[in-house]
C-alpha cells in the first residue's frame, strides 16, 4: 500500500518542515541557553522535595486549584521582587504566569494585533519576535538605537509617519534594559520621553524585561511600568535567564482590561505546575543570594569571549563592554557577511546569530552577529572564537592574521 | 490623568475577557481533575531528587539539550509503553512531547486546518476542541455514536457529501477508546472501517488516545495508529488522566512528513524539562502499578456517582456504565435544559458540564449533561447529586421525589 500523503492537505503558506535535530553544535553561541554549573540544583532538589511533600495533592486539579493566573505562592513572590528591584506596585491578581515569555509573546500578539496591522519595535531585537511576526504576516516597523537604547526622536519620526497613513501600530516593543542585542540601558529622561509618545499616539508599551536581573552592578532603572500613571504599559519577563530556561516559566502584568483579554486566550489548561511550585518554593529565600552569584559567573564569561575576540580578531571586531546579560553584539568589517559566516561557521561546529535575524534592516546588520557566552566554558569560548576568526579570515579576509596568534603559534 | 484604553486596539472578533477567578465551585463535576489522594506524591519525590541529582544541570540549556521534541527517557518510555499497551511500533523520533494534549490539538489544528476549512468530529465530543474551532473559524461537522462509538455508515455518508460538494476535510477527529464525553470504545471491525474510509477519501485520521489507560478491565484494543499500513492516523496521549493533570504533558505520535511540520509550528522552545524529567524518572519504574490503583478508586467513584444518580434522579436519569474514565454522560427528560440546569446549579456550587457545550447537535444534546467524578470526594458526590437533582425538580419537575429520598428525610 502506498504511504499516506499529507502534503495536499497543508494550508498556503505552511512554514518548511523542521530537519530531524542532530545534536547541538560543539562550540554554542545562540539561544538563551545559561551556565549548568550555575544551576542551583541543590535548591530546586529541596525546594522539590518541600513542596511536593506539602502540596503535592494539588497537583490532581488543573492549576493546581489556583485559577487560571498560575501558582499564587510564585505570582506573590514575583509582586513582593518586582517592587523590590523594579519600583513595581502590583499584587498577584495583576500577574498571569505563563510558560515561558515567549507564550507571553503569543498572547499579547494574540490579544492586539490581527495580520497585516502594524507594531513598532527596536530595529535590532529579539530575532524570535522577528520570526513571529514574519509567521503572524504582522508588519514591524524598526526604529534606530544608539548607546542610550532606542531613539526617541526616530520612535516620534515613525509614530508620525504612521498616524500621517492612518495606520495605529498596536504597540511598541522595547526590551529597555539590558536590550536584545545592543546591551542597551535606556536612562530615565528617555523611558519618560517614551511614555508621553505612547500617550500622545495611543500606542501602548510592550516592555520585555527578562535580562534586568543580570546587571553586573546589580542596581537598575525602574520599569516602564512602575512609571505610568496611564496604564499603558504590558509588562513581561522570565525566570529562565535567572534560575533556569528548561524550566519554561515566564509572566505578564497587565492592567486587568488586557490581562483579561490574555487570559481569555490562554486556553492551555494551565501552564505546567511543578515548575512554577518548585521556583515559588526555591526563589522565595533563595532568590536574592543566586543572581549576585549568577551574575559574577556571566561577567567572567564575557570578560573570556572579549578578551577571546581581541585576541583573535583584533580591532576587527568592534562592541561595547555590555552592562549586564548574556550576549555581545560584535560589527565586523562591512565586508563580512555574518548570513555566509553564519553558514560556514555552523559547518565547522560553531553557532552564531547573524545580525540580520536579529534586526529590522539587514543592511544595517549584515555585517553584525551576536555572541551568547553564558552555555559555553571559557575553553570553548576561546577555541570557538578562534575557529571563527579563521573562518571569517578565509571567507573574507578579515581579521589579518594578529600578533597576539603567531606568538602563539610558535611557542 | 485618564486611563489608558486597550479598547480600540483589540481586533474584531476578540473573545469576550476573562472574569476575574472566585474559586472552584463546592462541588466540582467538571474538568479533567483528578483523585488528589491518588497522586503518586512519594513517587514523583522520589523521582524529582533522583533526576536532578543527576542531571539537574542540564536545565541550564533549553529541553536539556534533546532537541526540539523533547525529554529522551520520556519519549523511551512513551516508544516502550505504547508498543506494550497500543500494539504501537514507534520509537524515541516519532513522539513529540508537548504542553498537555491541549497543545497537540493547537499544532495539529495549526499544521492542518485553516479557518473557513472543515473537520470531522464525533457529534458528542470534547468540548475544549469545539471551543478551539469556534474561536479559529473551522467548521465541525459531527458524525452520530451509538455505543459502539462513531457510526461508520454515518462517517460515509457525510465524507460522501462533502466531497459532492468539493469539500475535503482536514481530518477525523475520534476518541476511539473510552470516547469523550460517551465512554464507547469502538470495537474493531469498526477501526478497520475507519482506516478503509479515510484512506477511500484521503482524510486522515486524527486519534485522541487520552482515556485509554483508565479502562476497568485493564485491557484495550490496539490503537489506530497501530492498525494503520498507509500512515493515515495522527495519535495523541497525555499524562493529564493516568498521574496528574497539572504537570501539562502531553505527546503525539506521527508519520515523520507531517510530525516535522508540528516541530515547525511549536515555537515556545521547549515544553516544561522539569515535569517531562519527573515523569520519565517516575513512569519508568512505576506507571505499571500506578495505573491499576488509580483505576480501582475511579471505579469506586463512578460507582458511587451512578448510586447517588440512582438515588436521586432514579429513572429521570439515564446512562450507560462506562468500561473505563472518569466522566459519566447523562441523558436527562426532553423537558430539561442543561443550558440553564447548569447555570442554577452553579449558582448553588454544583458545576457540571452542559451537553450543547459538549457536542455539534444542540437539540440531541440539549438535556444531557457530563458528569466528571474523578476529583470530588464520595461525599461531595452524594451531596452533589442530591443539591442538582433539587434544583432540577425546582425548574423541571424532574425528577419527581423519590421513596429514597422520603424515606431518609424521615429519619
Amino acid at each position: 500500500m502506498s504511504a499516506f500523503d499529507f502534503t495536499p492537505l497543508l494550508p498556503p503558506g505552511s512554514p518548511p518542515p523542521a530537519a530531524k535535530w542532530t545534536g547541538s553544535p560543539k562550540y554554542n553561541f545562540t539561544g538563551g541557553n545559561n551556565d549548568p554549573a550555575q544551576v542551583p540544583v541543590d535548591g530546586l532538589m529541596a525546594a522539590a522535595d518541600a513542596v511536593l511533600r506539602r502540596e503535592g495533592q494539588s497537583l490532581a486539579y488543573y492549576g493546581v486549584a489556583n485559577g487560571p493566573q498560575g501558582y499564587k505562592p510564585l505570582r506573590d513572590f514575583l509582586a513582593a521582587k518586582l517592587r523590590r528591584d523594579a519600583a513595581i506596585a502590583c499584587t498577584a491578581d495583576d500577574i498571569l504566569l505563563v510558560s515561558g515569555s515567549l507564550q507571553a509573546f503569543d498572547l499579547i500578539n494574540g490579544a492586539l494585533v490581527a495580520p497585516g496591522e502594524t507594531v513598532i519595535v527596536e530595529r535590532d531585537t529579539y530575532g524570535g519576535m522577528l520570526n513571529r511576526y514574519a509567521r503572524a504576516g504582522i508588519k514591524a516597523v524598526g526604529v534606530p538605537l544608539d548607546k542610550d537604547g532606542m531613539r526617541m526622536d526616530a520612535l516620534e519620526e515613525t509614530l508620525t509617519a504612521l498616524a500621517a497613513k492612518d495606520i495605529r501600530a498596536k504597540y511598541i516593543y522595547t526590551i529597555p534594559t539590558v536590550q536584545n542585542p545592543t546591551g542597551t540601558i535606556m536612562p530615565m529622561d528617555r523611558r519618560e520621553r517614551l511614555l508621553a509618545l505612547s500617550e500622545k499616539f495611543g500606542v501602548p508599551i510592550f516592555e520585555d524585561d527578562c535580562y534586568s536581573d543580570l546587571i553586573w552592578s546589580g542596581g537598575r532603572a525602574p520599569a516602564l511600568y512602575s512609571m505610568t500613571k496611564s496604564g499603558n504599559v504590558i509588562h513581561i519577563g522570565s525566570f529562565s535567564k535567572s534560575v533556569a530556561p528548561a524550566l519554561r516559566v515566564g509572566f505578564i502584568v497587565a492592567p486587568w482590561q488586557i490581562l483579561s483579554r490574555m487570559i481569555a486566550l490562554k486556553v492551555d489548561a494551565g501552564s505546567g505546575a511543578l515548575e512554577q511550585m518548585v521556583l515559588a518554593e526555591y526563589c522565595t529565600p533563595h532568590f536574592e543570594t543566586h543572581v549576585p552569584d549568577l551574575r559574577r559567573g556571566l561577567r567572567k564569561k564575557l570578560e573570556a569571549l572579549m578578551d577571546a575576540l581581541e585576541e583573535q580578531f583584533g580591532t576587527a571586531a568592534e562592541f561595547d563592554d555590555p552592562p549586564g546579560g548574556i550576549f555581545l553584539w560584535v560589527k565586523l568589517p562591512d565586508q563580512v557577511d555574518t548570513m555566509k559566516l553564519y553558514q560556514s561557521a555552523l559547518a565547522a561546529g560553531v553557532a552564531i546569530n547573524p545580525g540580520p535575524e536579529w534586526s529590522t534592516d539587514a543592511a544595517h546588520s549584515g555585517s553584525r552577529m551576536r555572541l551568547c557566552f553564558a552555555s559555553p566554558t571559557e575553553t570553548e569560548i576561546r577555541e570557538g572564537i578562534a575557529i571563527l576568526a579563521d573562518i571569517c579570515r578565509k571567507e573574507f579576509g578579515v581579521p589579518q592574521r594578529s600578533g597576539n596568534i603567531e606568538r602563539r603559534k610558535a611557542r
